[in-house]
């Protein structure tokens, strides 16, 4: 599939979104209805029992698509007004497979302190909080400090819409090549926000050996270089006290899963355990080309749509707010992610295939089943 | 007209907006497009050059609107989540009859230097801002703020909206009476966010002769009670001195406008001028009801959509965001409001009767005849 710098740059023209009204103001009776003096018994009622606001007004269910621009896509640190077609793409994507209205809001400061107040200053704007494209370490205290300060579901996506959808895919490649998946010797490399939220959900998942790898190699206990969330990182995975760089990590591997933007060479794909699996995440150009990894892998995912097994967020996303706003819980949980990938592993059913590990991203069975899995997993 | 109770919530049930996307995202190729890969290009392309953000997103066209919740409508500070219906009505407004993609922003802060603070740092979200339901005088500090902080056009509604549609209904009324307008003997009752806006709209368009009143009578200089902005008119209205309530006021008075709750006797406005003008605004009950002022007046009018001449804000404010935007303008100056005015004005036409000042709200002409005439008082 080629599609030219011309054709995306008319697609994008004007942006991607509008808003439209839930009916048409074209009669005297419908505007006394929808604005005065009509609106003014629904703001008295509001005032009255402000639990009427997730009733009479679409607050409730929008979810905001917030980011600093700080860590978009593979581009870094390109600000917010350059991050804005991104997050109006994600608001899209929350529409089309969640049914979800949401806003992008894009934010003219990094300033930890100030994202967590401006938050909680917009407050009664909205119903859910989608944190992304925030960069790490940063996006880990200011995901935390959102959850704690909002009592609506929160999450940074880039960190668990990815480890969701990563631990679907490893549902249906160990279920593929009838592995036991706890016993997978598993390398991630990438020790950033999706790198470190792919290994907690592993490791939550019974997984426990686990090696992350972050530019300077194994990160491991010991290393003076880490910062707060890798040496804590480090006590949780390398059961086997490695240290060294990619060569170390991936001899007689079972899983390698790329999140970061280097590359691996072929010799060192090549030393994995034989019948392995290799998620080459990294967009646009994978870690290794796909057809160059199955040349010593029985599974080989990607996040590209022109090849088999795209791991893509969107999977998740827009069913686990879906699920979490039908049900009013006020956290996303550990529990409710657990439950998003395995609802994402099931649509997959029967078409399991070591060239169908996921379902496609355009399946519309994949947000109904995300959202009420993760409804179903709500302990509010 | 009557509308019950149970319609009016039964409508505003889930609120009155939803977010759309401007094409579907069914195929790979349109996700390919809108999303990743093909985003970044977009993306790649504002963070080497910002402006471009006004041609691919949708924020440089995108309005918020912007309220604390403190004044909404005539009841009061009722906080931000109860002033959300009021947003949602004005964002469908906005749509309907400027054409104009809106959000509400309901802030749970009152603090002027918060809401100006917050509105620097959602400035890349949007590219205008309505300000909206916003208590005086704290309103004219607010307003003032964030039209220095931005660079795009902001505008207090409730201030100038009023102020435009009132001058394009005095052009109207003057015009069916025959009656030089700068000639006219004006009361304004009520000096908070519309009365000062009207007082100064008045002004500047060459009326020498306004009194304003407020809860305690006529704002006069002495007066030691009077916060800065209604000291600051005490010493540009009430050209003959007087002092007193509105007894004194309205004796002889050729106009009285009322843009308060407080009402006014009947015997009160028999001591005006033969042939006069009222324009009894207060919503939803006006200061006098319009069959007992028709009894003395030449011309009445009210803010309700059930009586002849409905003064009311959608009349401007759609146009003139529409006609700003449209040309880029960074500032909404007096010069676009006053031309708003004349537009609305001229929309009338041959139509103009003492029963038809200004046009029906439902006017499909108005919007567009306010946004050229803005457009073209532009001065960016």
């Amino acid at each position: 599939m080629v599609v030219d710098d011309a054709e995306i740059f008319e697609a994008h023209e004007g942006g991607k979104l509008s808003v439209a009204l839930s009916s048409p103001l074209d009669t005297q009776r419908a505007l006394s209805i929808a604005y005065t003096p009509g609106v003014a018994q629904v703001s008295r009622a509001i005032a009255t029992d402000v639990t009427l606001a997730a009733r009479y007004t679409w607050a409730n269910r929008l979810v905001a698509v917030v980011s600093d621009g700080s860590a978009v896509l593979g581009l870094g640190d390109i600000g917010p007004a350059a991050s804005l077609p991104v997050m109006e793409g994600k608001s899209a994507l929350f529409k089309a497979f969640g049914g979800l209205d949401s806003i992008p809001i894009v934010l003219a400061t990094k300033d930890p302190d100030e994202i967590v107040e401006t938050l909680i200053r917009l407050r009664p704007t909205f119903g859910a909080v989608n944190l992304e494209d925030i960069s790490a370490p940063r996006c880990f205290e200011i995901e935390q400090r959102v959850i704690e300060a909002l009592d609506c579901p929160v999450m940074h996506d880039d960190q668990h819409g990815t480890a969701i959808v990563v631990l679907a895919a490893l549902f249906g490649a160990a279920k593929v090549l009838d592995r036991d998946m706890h016993t997978l010797k598993v390398v991630i490399s990438g020790a950033g926000a999706a790198g470190i939220a792919c290994a907690n959900i592993l490791l939550a998942s019974g997984i426990t050996d686990i090696t992350v790898l972050d530019s300077k190699g194994i990160v491991a206990t010991g290393r003076e270089d880490l910062n707060p969330f890798k040496a804590d990182l480090a006590t949780r995975t390398n059961p086997r006290g490695r240290s060294g760089g990619m060569a170390e990590a991936l001899a007689g591997a079972d899983v390698f899963m790329g999140v970061s933007a280097g590359l691996v060479p072929e010799e060192l794909i090549a030393t994995m355990a034989p019948g392995g699996i290799v998620f080459a995440m990294s967009n646009p150009d994978p870690e290794i080309h796909p057809d160059v990894a199955r040349k010593y892998a029985a599974v080989v995912a990607t996040g590209r749509s022109d090849f088999p097994n795209q791991i893509n967020n969107v999977l998740a996303f827009p069913g686990v707010f879906r699920g979490a706003l039908d049900v009013g819980a006020r956290r996303i949980t550990e529990k409710m992610k657990m439950a998003a990938a395995q609802a994402i592993f099931s649509v997959v059913g029967d078409d399991l295939a070591v060239d169908h590990i996921v379902p496609s991203a355009l399946d519309p069975r994949v947000g109904p089943a995300v959202a009420a899995a993760v409804a179903a997993a709500s302990e509010d």
